[in-house]
């Protein structure tokens, strides 16, 4: 095999996708499977990726008028109970307190004891919870709009996980709210769509479709759920983020009402909305290649990791003092209102092993500083949405002066690269054989990645769209907020009339 | 009574403290009890104080050369049995999962089903789960050391509970590192001892002492537990902050091995240490007073209020001009590397009301704004560490210019406040008759405000120590670190020799 087919990563994305990305994650150091059924440990380079992803968000957030609190864990079994789809669409997976300590049992061995009078479930989301204390909070509508947003963990007891994809325990965002009217409401559940769509293409270089999610999607309990919906490179969709109009069930359900303008009393309007570190398995599957994780820049933990290559004892203190220099100029230069943010690895290891763990890692640029390079100040740079071999010498100080134009350079390098790939694989379709076919691969023995996002015609009907998913296990990702624009037409299964096209597609 | 003996808060300190105290975290709007059991709802003013608290600490801990990452929330039961001593400290007050799932019982209601084969225990703290994974991660002395910290949630099922000093659950961080040496450990055990030290002082104004625990007041499992502890002002200690020295006990639970450099096999040195939520607590009954919270400018969420004062309709746009252009030359100021916080409130209600709530939540500066001020280019600012009728008029340009050096001015009152209480309620102590004679009220049916920190010789043993506890409620908060300096001396409870006083006091 010629040197420039070897990759880091075995098995390569078109040999086997699912086993590509477990790669991916281990090689990146991004997490690992914990002993504790389901859940996982991320690793520091994985949480640093959230790190950034909560800065970016939180950010974004607050601009827009919320504040961050902090509610209990534990959810009193009662209080599910209160909304019952809601309780319905989560009672088969959770996590149950029943005891309160632990005893010696017959045998000696320590045993569940103090049995409480009522289980609690640990939180797989909050809006029972925290309805109960905007109960208590709203009076009058001088106490609405209530805009609160929680940072935390939950708990869904998955039995098939998947690390950062599906695990029992994630952690993530919930925003949870309280209006006047339904309008307002509306309003908050369209805007945070917004916020997540913004976010995911300009933080995550991440293009997405935004939309509702058909009835048989929505959030148990809510009215009308919104998503985004991103493109994998396997070209299933992930949902990467959802907001929902909850109407007046769960005020009904906590009792959260308020004395109106008039003198009377209504139930408030709620939404909640969220995203996980979901995003993060996201991230590997939209820019992650044979090579391993792709981190884009702008939520990259750190942007440029020096190399320094020393071959004689006596060129360490000069080189690492070169490093020390370069990074402090680095540093001194701002990227998206924060310093640049450079690792020196100056580890006593095989140089090239060392760099391709940096590749593997995905930052956005390695410099290898050597005796040439300092004593030319120039600085010897590869890009990693480049090849592993595309390296190139520059002036220090064009690098330092341009270190910020190169990011961006990267960033929207991969977000073209993401959007083009999308398009490539977003086709209208009219026809149901060529629907069944480009949802079906050639040869069922080895299946090929096959298929995208479908754009087709559907007539709202629930049968429809139930026997496309028990043929094809393929779903509506999304109907899109402004399905009319492209016209009606006909319903892909039945031939009945639809006002629009919807994103039909496999899914995470 | 006259107007200046009138307070926002009753009761008063000197009426009821603990009382008072709850009467604070209500009024500041900093939590509040839930409905669940022991647990707190964290208020988004308490939430933004932890904000606060995370992001000073945290920039300290990356400073120190520490990376964060995350762990699972349960811990399989077998592993927190694998110390003995440690699931001796935790066993009695734990939340226990049992179950995966919820499924309708022969009555119709709701009961835990898919009973777990091992029952998982909500993580009182991680030693033992971060163990698991280090001894995966840990193979030679190349891999040492790991220097990690994690932000969490963590369950410890108490049975009387205080909003922030004592709850179920309770959000803190802590720092899981192994070593490949004892002194190495200890290093790190120190150090972070220093970091608690630092941040305590400069950005809680929080005076602390810094010592070691006595054998039985240990963390279950620890060599060793340094730890900094604060003197509320009803001359109570606060244990702030612990860092534990491990020794190889846990690396041992959980077979944290490694290859020294000389090839043999060696189990690595742990530490381990915490703060949480409690630093809330703490804050508010060091710097509170009789008209609610005072917030230290270094954690303030906002550092300052602008109140428009509008009489007239005609007035208001005008005024809210003036405040958005005030607001905005603040914002341009920076304050310990952050743009100096600005909150405008312009809620149509009360506006001695409005001032009122400022004061109980506690910002440092409040700035009322009226057409006068507009017209004369003044501010009228009362400062939080002042009394509240305490206002003061100035040019606009020197407040904005000010501002800095302003706050900085509060920040170090409010730690001079603090240290000069800690001093005139700290006492060398010889006499038995003394040391009983102040921690003992003169009036037993309403025992006024009493005690603090007694400096007194301990000959190391646990009987004394245990019969001052009997009798007195009183324990010892630390062994200072410097023990020896102030010479040797007899114990205050036997007599026989000392090698130098330590820290006595009542606590929470």
């Amino acid at each position: 095999m010629a040197q420039q087919d070897k990759h880091a990563i075995s098995p390569r994305r078109d040999e086997d996708y699912p086993e590509w990305y477990q790669q991916v994650v281990g090689a990146a150091e991004l997490a690992e499977p914990s002993s504790v059924r389901g859940c996982m440990v991320i690793k520091p380079w994985g949480y640093s990726l959230w790190e950034r992803i909560q800065a970016g968000l939180d950010a974004m957030f607050k601009a827009t008028g919320h504040v961050n609190a902090y509610f209990p864990l534990f959810i009193p079994l009662s209080y599910l109970e209160k909304e019952a789809e809601h309780v319905e669409g989560f009672a088969k997976e959770c996590a149950v307190v029943t005891h309160h300590r632990l005893e010696a049992g017959p045998d000696g061995k320590l045993v569940p004891a103090g049995k409480l009078d009522e289980p609690l479930i640990v939180r797989p989301t909050s809006e029972t919870i925290i309805g109960a204390a905007y109960a208590k909070w709203v009076q009058s509508y001088r106490d609405l709009p209530i805009l609160i947003n929680q940072w935390a963990n939950v708990v869904r007891w998955e039995l098939r996980t998947r690390l950062f994809l599906r695990t029992a325990e994630f952690l993530w965002q919930e925003g949870h709210t309280a209006h006047e009217t339904s309008d307002e409401a509306w309003v908050e559940t369209r805007k945070i769509l917004d916020v997540y769509k913004t976010f995911a293409e300009e933080h995550l270089a991440m293009p997405v479709l935004a939309g509702e999610k058909t009835p048989g999607q929505r959030f148990p309990g809510a009215v009308s759920t919104l998503c985004i919906e991103a493109m994998m490179q396997d070209r299933k969709a992930l949902q990467a983020g959802t907001s929902h109009f909850l109407g007046q069930n769960f005020a009904k359900a906590s009792g959260i009402v308020y004395q109106t303008r008039e003198g009377g009393r209504e139930f408030a309007w709620t939404t909640s909305w969220g995203v996980s570190t979901r995003l993060i398995g996201g991230l590997v599957m939209v820019h992650g290649d044979d090579d391993g994780m792709v981190v884009p820049p702008r939520v990259a933990p750190s942007h440029v990791v020096l190399l320094p290559i020393v071959r004689k004892e006596q060129e360490r203190a000069p080189i690492m003092n070169y490093c020390e220099s370069l990074a402090a100029a680095l540093r001194a230069r701002s990227y998206h209102g924060a310093p640049v943010g450079v690792v020196i690895d100056g580890r006593d290891m095989n140089a090239g092993e060392k760099g391709w763990q940096w590749i593997k890692r995905g930052i956005p640029l390695r410099v290898e500083v050597g005796p040439r390079d300092m004593e030319k100040g120039a600085v010897f740079a590869g890009r990693r949405d480049k090849g592993p071999r595309e390296k190139a010498s520059q002036s220090r100080e064009a690098f330092v002066a341009g270190i910020a134009a190169t990011l961006d350079e990267i960033q929207q390098n991969l977000r073209e690269r993401a959007a083009a790939f999308q398009a490539a694989h977003t086709r209208a379709i009219d026809a149901w054989d060529d629907f069944a076919a480009f949802f079906t691969p050639a040869n069922a023995e080895k299946p090929e990645i096959h298929g995208g996002f479908a754009m087709a015609h559907w007539c709202d009907g629930a049968a429809c769209e139930g026997k496309i998913a028990d043929q094809l296990t393929v779903t509506i990702r999304c109907v899109p907020l402004d399905r009319g624009q492209g016209g009606p037409g006909k319903c892909i299964v039945c031939g009945k009339a639809s006002s629009g096209r919807v994103v039909f597609a496999k899914a995470y």
